[in-house]
């Protein structure tokens, strides 16, 4: 593909009810809805009439609320990702299913056969997102008094996503005979026991259920720590990654990508999506005003707890229109390492005050805040398209429905118009729209390898 | 409610494509649509067209095959059921969707979350079936070289259900406010940590999702063992059972019923629900070919593979037409203990040989076959349900779509007719439909007792 027809893949990322930490509270949010799945199953349209590749729903397996106040002004009552997807999926067409499920509280068996279930459901439109869980309260909700070190949860992780990796190939693509007379429903010598023995897991196989319709689905990943940016290299399909600057990001693409071909793969086979917070208005002035609002509905206790939970650090110790304490060392986080670093670099550079840093963070949480008009907004995604900073970008609607259907109806038009964008889907699979290859199967030479 | 307009409760029982260990060769089963989401979607559409309380899945954790020429002749692919149920809430409406959900593979904080997801995405439809996992098979997938004892497996699965129902409650009704203006979302006071430290499982919580619908979705159990019996009248809504006679039915379900008021139950609070495998013909005659059709598509590896994994006993080294080997004691027995004697009681009553044995379990697995024209079926489920037998019974099409069409055509207008069951639906939950109160909750009770 020739860099003049080289289009942006695009993810819509489904927080309900918006991205934004107090979104609930933006006059056109319609936070009654969050639990209704009409609502959501019209938001899945609206993404899918906008040609998005995918949609995507984060996850977390505790309330986000360190004390009583907090957890009465954020939103803590959210659909578990498989079963939204999946509701999703008999009502759409065309979109993408990208789920996050952790390696740290699941097993491998169990999360192979259910992204291998969505696969089949939706005819070929699921992903997965794999992250590790890094949070106390999650480690007090699976039998543990406190969560994994960062190098053994991302151990754990490898050996996850291989595991899984196997599973899905157990059953090779031809398996299936289904002929009634000689009562063969499958080829019984296609499918695989994997006997996987490792540190973490000793798993049998074959899966219950065939090979996927993808091979494998699309697999994601966010970590941008150096144990997360090998991981992706190795095993990463689509990145999703927060950048603040340009340059933050060029250097981000390049070295992932020139990690790549030691694992035996092309750069093309690894799609790299920042973030974008798009704050949308009419006119410049417009879209201030809108970023204001968005500012001034965030209640004090609930941006200082973000802020608190996204550099690993109680603040709510410190006078909130004063500046950062004296932070820790990068080395001793047992957190999101590079989200760490960003906003301590961020609050460094600008000379923030908490109350500035949690306004600023509270909207993209870390990834890039784009203001202005719609073509303003095209013009940014063009910029970073185009110089080596990002291969499409995963798209952080402030509140919903409106956040969504502004980008659909405003930014998606320009950028379809620049010929930097589809005008319709190109494939059937989520796979085929993102332009990557089906993987083969690989199982008959691993067996052999080990026997 | 009087005897005169007491209704009896359906399940249709979906197993793909068909109940019948060798459905899928049925001239007339879909065999090529196991893994067509439509397909089964019209089945749903069909039981709900039929006004069944629910329709059920079952599980496992493995590939149902001893050897390779099993494997190839019986169908191991199928949909993972919280994915397959969520496809459905969104293209169905009234029906309760009902999933097997194993204690001893999952994590209680996993679960209770995705069956409140399922609850509130099918706007209070959803049940759980409660089950231990007993095979080898399974436990290698997870990490094990051997199952749990039953004992063990009982005493985990008791504690499962109690953090599960903790943490569902962990939200009381009213906590969710939604006030914009004064940024209360949610009412943090009426959120509670559950606080669990039990022998299996430590779990904090809350969960972080709002209370289901239904308050808790509706628990299922099957088991029929001591343990599982006790575990039932304290916990259960429903019980899928499996009976040769009325009168082993007519025993359990007063043991049962029995048993409730220990733990303050009523024995309304309980529907027994027998499944039944029925083979429907317009005249007696076409009842017996159909059956003979059934039993002559059986690959005799798979008949005897099928009888050795319910009986826990390798029988492949007998001969097919000679009498079953000497069992061991029900005491040595580590599966499904109930169902080991059920077969042998069978097989000595009858003095079957192993092939006999097989071709009469291979449907009905069990349960009971009711062979014969709709209105002998209808008179056989009237005869249980006004006999102390049943409260309603899970119906099995022998094969798919035309078992389940053909009862929902041909048997229910018959029970209809005899006021034995709705032509409407009355409630809008499952709870409602079958008659169940919605529970309170104790949360707030429990944490005061622990101070």
């Amino acid at each position: 593909m020739t860099n003049q027809n080289r289009e942006m893949k695009l993810g819509a990322f489904f927080m309900i009810p918006g991205h934004h930490v107090a979104a609930w509270r933006h006059p056109k949010a319609e936070a009654e809805n969050v639990m209704n799945f009409e609502f959501i199953k019209k938001l899945a349209q609206t993404a899918e009439r906008g040609k998005f590749d995918m949609l995507f729903l984060a996850d977390g397996y505790a309330v986000r609320a360190k004390n009583q106040t907090v957890l009465g002004q954020t939103v803590n009552t959210m659909f578990e990702p498989f079963t939204l997807l999946s509701a999703l999926s008999s009502v759409t067409k065309n979109i993408g299913l990208v789920g996050t499920v952790s390696t740290t509280y699941n097993e491998p068996f169990n999360v192979a056969r259910k992204f291998a279930s969505l696969d089949h459901l939706s005819n070929g439109r699921a992903g997965w997102n794999v992250v590790t869980s890094n949070t106390e309260e999650e480690a007090h909700n699976f039998n543990l008094d406190q969560h994994l070190l960062h190098s053994k949860r991302y151990q754990r992780a490898e050996e996850f996503v291989d595991v899984v990796t196997q599973l899905w190939d157990s059953w090779e693509d031809e398996a299936l005979l289904i002929d009634k007379e000689s009562a063969q429903f499958a080829d019984g010598s296609k499918i695989h026991a994997i006997n996987h023995k490792g540190e973490w897991f000793s798993v049998q196989g074959p899966l219950n259920i065939a090979r996927p319709v993808q091979g494998h689905p699309v697999v994601v990943q966010a970590g941008s720590s150096e144990a997360g940016k090998e991981l992706a290299a190795r095993t990463a399909e689509v990145i999703f990654t927060a950048w603040q600057t340009i340059e933050e990001a060029q250097n981000f693409y390049a070295d992932v990508k020139g990690r790549m071909s030691k694992y035996g793969r092309s750069p093309d086979e690894l799609k790299i999506m920042p973030g974008i917070f798009p704050v949308i208005g009419q006119t410049e002035n417009e879209a201030e005003l809108q970023k204001r609002l968005l500012e001034e509905i965030i209640p004090e206790e609930s941006g200082v707890s973000l802020l608190s939970s996204m550099i690993s650090v109680d603040l709510s110790r410190y006078p909130v229109d004063g500046p950062l304490p004296d932070l820790p060392d990068l080395e001793q986080i047992n957190g999101g390492k590079s989200r760490f670093k960003l906003l301590k670099d961020l609050a460094e550079r600008e000379n923030l005050t908490i109350r500035q840093l949690y306004q600023r963070i509270a909207g993209a949480r870390g990834h890039r805040e784009v203001k202005g008009t719609p073509s303003e907004i095209a013009d940014h995604m063009q910029e970073w398209f185009e110089n080596g900073a990002a291969d499409g970008f995963n798209i952080m609607p402030p509140y919903l429905p409106g956040g969504l259907e502004d980008f659909v109806d405003q930014v998606i038009p320009v950028l379809q118009k620049r010929g930097l964008f589809r005008t319709e889907y190109a494939g059937e699979t989520l796979r085929e729209n993102l332009g990557l290859k089906r993987p083969e199967n690989t199982i008959v030479e691993r067996i052999k390898e080990r026997i």
